[in-house]
């Protein structure tokens, strides 16, 4: 046995060896359309995680469009077992160079609910029609515009098991809409976020309950707006703020609503 | 390598049979005292989960007084690997009959925070005594009623890792206590809780924003009050009722924060 055992721990733990250098993540740059705009999306997958098909996870991006973050969080979800499709709102190459162009382009969107949640529709196409996306597993989350963005996509009725919203806007031109939503949706709002009043807040919670839809609102204490971006600065008083502890508690409570909806 | 590696593995799942066999959950009814009134609570752990000191959960009771609710959820915490004591406020033998009775009890002591927060620190006292009790790791958690007295034990500036209220009421007629408060602070609360009113959440929020607290508040859509509380029936028409989706989200939520704060 002494002789036996070492050399079958070190006959696996080689194997094991192997198979992680042969770990991979996939990940690439998608055209797509909508209508004759062309937008460019980014796939995430690790096959040494999961073989297969899986579980399909919809980024949609902040207010600067589809950036570094959004493809940071795409692996990251990659390596949770899930095929992630970050999605292009704005159009390739339309990247805004400041916060004011931010803002106009954002704006665009949000003052017209419709293209938004064309945009958004294709991007969902695209992730529904991989190889590896297992298709009545699919939720979409998003961060700031985005944020706002998954929720147009929920109350578009579009079937897919939930939306997570990241200090999303949550107002909407059209709270009867709430009727359409047949997903779980989960939102998390920094308790001192300045973009997102209490007026708003109460509006989306009578939306959700007039409409009878599965929701949970998380509210982190001491978090402004925009608490998951890694580079917004410490500064509370600006208003947008990374904050760790909310950052990582929204990350797991994202975990936890996916380990729900895609049993 | 055929012969012994079945055996090994026979050996071992003997073995493991054997442990299992002994595993135990320990519980225990412990009187103790606040002043000259007798109180009793229960003790629950279980060896068979972690052996020696582990972290400590005060569990206090809802307006019926210590019950075989809080008793199960005690055996609930030790599976988890927790040395639990589930408090008595109310004091030995002290149960109201309905809740007409239980409404006056909760009331005084609703009334009398000191008292309220004398029993409360009279019980965590008994378990952070107990000889298996990690006493740098120690939370409290409470149902309706106990959830505002874990609220109240924060506001005494008790030193603890954190408290959770589940379904509480936030009302605090000295809001300037929040200074006092050390611990992490988790609250969920049914979103169409009538017994807790919107006034009441945002009084409790600006207490605990002014005092630089670190918070979190968790609301559940179609949730009223009582939603963990499993005889609670499922008319939300009384405003009081069971809700599983709730319960389970909530119990998630606490472990996560259970999570961070043992770490």
């Amino acid at each position: 046995m002494r002789l036996i055992i070492p050399t079958l721990f070190t006959t696996l733990f080689t194997l094991g060896c192997v198979v992680a250098a042969r770990a991979e993540m996939h990940t690439q740059a998608i055209e797509y359309q909508d209508g004759n705009t062309v937008l460019e999306g980014y796939l995430a997958y690790d096959d040494s995680i999961i073989k297969g098909k899986r579980p399909g996870v919809l980024i949609v991006h902040q207010w600067m469009g589809l950036t570094d973050y959004e493809k940071k969080r795409a692996e990251m979800l990659a390596k949770l077992g899930y095929n992630v499709f970050a999605v292009d709102i704005y159009g390739k190459g339309v990247r805004p160079k400041d916060t004011k162009e931010a803002g106009a382009l954002a704006g665009k969107y949000k003052s017209d609910r419709d293209l938004l949640r064309r945009r958004v529709a294709a991007g969902l196409e695209v992730l529904q029609k991989q190889e590896l996306t297992d298709t009545k597993r699919v939720a979409a989350i998003g961060y700031c515009f985005g944020g706002t963005t998954v929720l147009e996509l929920a109350r578009s009725g579009a079937d897919i098991a939930g939306v997570v919203s990241f200090h999303g806007g949550l107002d909407s031109p059209k709270p009867e809409d709430g009727k359409n939503i047949k997903c779980k949706v989960l939102a998390m709002q920094g308790a001192d976020d300045p973009f997102v009043t209490a007026k708003d807040m109460a509006a989306f919670e009578e939306e959700l309950r007039k409409a009878k839809v599965d929701w949970q609102l998380v509210k982190f204490g001491g978090a402004v707006h925009g608490f998951t971006q890694w580079d917004a600065g410490n500064d509370n008083s600006k208003g947008v703020a990374y904050n760790e502890e909310a950052d990582k508690r929204s990350w797991e409570d994202m975990k936890q609503f996916f380990a729900e909806i895609f049993q």
